[in-house]
């Protein structure tokens, strides 16, 4: 098994500062959890803008990773996320997909959920290494 | 003096949690640091794109902040961020700019810079509460 495959389903050091937990990630699609707690707080007390996009990107590179078949992966290129709704508690899942699976780039779409909303929108640009 | 405008120049708990450091905000105009260590690392060694979204992020929402005179400031509706080179170690900047200061909205511009470099470039809405 090389590096890229062990790492399909592992987290980064900083998705474990976080607390991310990476649910699944199997042909171009992938499922993240994170729980809120205290150290993801912004000024207001809700979830980081910062942390929900590492959710997202966390999901997204999961996603790419799942069809790179022990190929050196991929990094982000450019990302646009939506922000629609606050996070106070709770626990919330981002699902990622391949829509795109080029030559030297793929597109990545993703949406991140609290009990069946829609939190936050977000579509990406990855190029393969 | 208002919570907002103590909030002027002080970390979140996520802020705290990455190392954030905000070193200046006024007039629409903020400068926050980041110092790389093992804890932002993403599956390649490099800063996560999340933490570097995170810094980006957190000097928007500064300079967003700066304008508010004690109102109870904003949140990020929308940002797009390119990303143009990976960081492996020591620190970067952000700085970040209020382009259009609206009744409703703000649209906010920032770059992240490593040794005089462009590391990622990002624009955003943010809403006023």
């Amino acid at each position: 098994m090389s590096a890229q495959e062990e790492a399909i389903g592992v987290s980064s050091a900083f998705g474990r500062l976080l607390g991310l937990e990476i649910l699944k990630a199997e042909r171009g699609e992938a499922l993240v959890r994170l729980s809120m707690h205290d150290g993801l707080r912004n000024l207001h007390g809700k979830l980081h803008g910062g942390a929900l996009f590492s959710l997202i990107d966390t999901a997204m590179g999961q996603a790419s990773l799942s069809l790179s078949d022990g190929k050196p992966g991929s990094v982000t290129l450019e990302c646009k996320v939506n922000y629609m709704r606050p996070v106070s508690e709770g626990e919330l899942t981002c699902h990622a997909k391949v829509l795109h699976d080029g030559t030297r780039t793929q597109v990545i779409e993703a949406e991140a959920l609290q009990e069946g909303k829609l939190v936050a929108k977000a579509v990406a640009t990855f190029a393969k290494l």
